[in-house]
């Protein structure tokens, strides 16, 4: 079903990368969007790990974050690393692809194979850029939807995702309450704060302001907006730390020099490990994607939508559960409690984990074996109470 | 003694303005800055309110922070904006000047008066730019003495200010023990942390990625980084304030629609005040000091310049009050705690007060009353035992 090998461009060289599975949905009927634009014929990239049993009932959907895509579990087309979730997906993980199987889709808007702003306008045959819908992460779940129904699965055992992932999942069970049995939401919240908002609007203008985005004509310009996104993905990036973590792994400590330069080298190591981060995000991400999942982000508010979290939440049946990290700032555990306190109405079977760590956002991608051993056991449990 | 009516010019347009009382430092003797540089012959611009007594004995310095200049308490010639600290500085307030002799200098390497990367570089006749000497916290420190002497003050009551200005407070208590009765740091660390250099870094990074920076070299290429230098300032700004002020000011409330746009413009309120803040911010300061104080700031650490805190004030007699403030995350009450134990052995005579407030970092310039009375108290005790 799936095409193999389309291919996608990344970075200031604009060279040309396998994005691996791509399927095109809706061929026959246009997708509406929460913007009120159609979509229609566009391709979705994902892959998969482990195999789909016979009663289609083991297939676990993983959402990735931000800047996330669908190589959760492999080595990277572009940068070469290894899958991003690679601690919590294999043989005899917290996922294990012995048992269950494993959906990762890149989002609507992204860059790595699902429709995004650097494809091409069927209407202009030039890439939309700016003329791209405004996304939502509603929209995304759609997309996941439609896919889920073209691999032929009814109800997916598990939805799983951190950061925008986890408000994918979260969506998912306000959306489609019938078609999964259970939902681990983590790092995330039911809308998106002012702070938050805050952030990434420094980071989309800071894009802006690079006069090589060239009002987001880059593309057709053959340039590349590489500072305002490298800045962008810096400031991100102090979000996902906490202050006690960047005290422990870099405190005041110089980088490659034993006293200060009296200058704007990086002097201190926390400089040029955040350079770095800046540059190697050029190289695999499109700065208007950027634009466009920083805006759908923001737009989530599961309680306006529905007048109220509870009511979000009133047709939930799905089991929960919900993960906050100890040390993280951009979604703080109280964040996490709000959903708690929602789902408590709806008699579902609900567990809530903060996980004590002073690694801030970036804990659900990084080495925390209490964090996979609460993965394990709740997958394990479910899977049990879905009879497999 | 100090001349009057000296020009600086400010904003992509360069306009002139007048930047009040300027004195003349170093005719006879160059300064030694703490990277080896000389300087010398060098203009400093200060205000000052209220009279200096027979006995000299009842001056105050105001520092100010990151971005503030010498209009501490009257109206500012570039934005017309009242004096940053009105609400702390006067008849009847915390600093009288009725009482007191208030001073308040640009510290070095501004861009109101004081000798900055923008001023003519005597040796090549054009703007120094990036050959302009990178400075430190104790130089500014140190040319604030040579003012102090200028003026025949050998003593000064209390040194007083905020976040940057509070550092150079704590300097004044270590580089000068003998010349001050009192200090008041507020809202200020004795080192600047991993993550505080993280988001400084972004700023300067914001600035240097602009391409009408021009490696430093703007004003010769008569060009402006306003786009880099306005992200410098989004970025530095939420970091002012908290999570829950930000919550209580904007929320996700939205700008002047009753829906989301699903566009770019600045459909949420936040987003709005923080590009307002950004493109003022433009018109009244100069880029490069912008890089050249955040990195005076990243290199302040009393502890590694004296082996340790201790230490640092071992010769300090001076009466201490130090303030920090619940919800600054910027300069948590943590880091004022250890200049409180630090001075715990000098037997100084030490408050410290921490005041409760959802205001964040920025709370030492809005409206704090239990703030202004903790000042004010403290200030009446210590003229009080200084014999005024």
């Amino acid at each position: 079903m799936a095409e193999k090998g389309i291919k996608s461009f990344f970075g200031p060289d604009y060279r040309e990368v396998e994005v691996g599975k791509i399927i095109t949905l809706c061929d026959d009927e246009p997708l509406l969007l929460a913007s009120g634009a159609e979509i229609s014929s566009f391709p979705v990239a994902y892959q998969t790990y482990g195999n789909l049993n016979r009663d289609k009932n083991n297939a676990i959907l993983v959402c990735h974050g931000l800047t996330g895509d669908q190589y959760a579990a492999q080595k990277h087309p572009v940068t070469g690393k290894p899958g991003w979730w690679k601690q919590i997906i294999g043989k005899g993980k917290a996922l294990d692809t012995e048992k269950y199987f494993i959906i990762c889709t890149n989002v609507l808007g992204g860059c790595m194979g699902t429709l995004g702003p650097k494809d091409i306008n069927p209407e202009t045959k030039k890439p939309y850029n700016l003329d791209f819908p405004v996304i939502t992460v509603s929209d995304m779940v759609n997309v996941q939807k439609l896919l889920v129904e073209k691999l032929e699965i009814d109800k997916l055992l598990c939805v799983i995702g951190g950061s925008m992932g986890g408000m994918q999942v979260l969506q998912w069970a306000t959306a489609y309450p019938e078609s999964i049995y259970s939902a681990v939401p983590i790092a995330c919240a039911a809308r998106h704060t002012a702070q938050n908002i805050a952030f990434h609007e420094i980071g989309r203008q800071a894009i802006m302001a690079d006069p090589n985005w060239c009002g987001g004509s880059y593309i057709n310009e053959k340039k590349f907006p590489s500072g305002g996104l490298s800045v962008a993905r810096m400031t991100a990036h102090v979000t996902y730390l906490s202050e006690s973590a960047l005290h422990r792994k870099f405190g005041r400590e110089l980088q490659d020099r034993s006293k200060i330069s009296f200058g704007f080298d990086a002097d201190f190591q926390i400089e040029s490990y955040l350079r770095y981060q800046g540059i190697t995000f050029v190289e695999r991400f499109d700065p208007n994607s950027y634009l466009y999942i920083t805006r759908a982000m923001d737009y989530f508010d599961l309680t306006s939508e529905h007048s109220s979290l509870d009511n979000a939440f009133k047709n939930t049946k799905a089991s929960f559960c919900i993960v906050s990290f100890s040390s993280d700032w951009l979604f703080p555990t109280q964040e996490a409690k709000q959903i708690v306190r929602a789902l408590a109405g709806t008699g579902s079977d609900i567990s809530f984990v903060e996980i004590e760590t002073d690694k801030g956002h970036d804990a659900f991608l990084l080495d925390e074996p209490e964090f996979y051993r609460t993965v394990a056991g709740f997958i394990k449990k479910v899977a049990k109470k879905a009879g497999l």
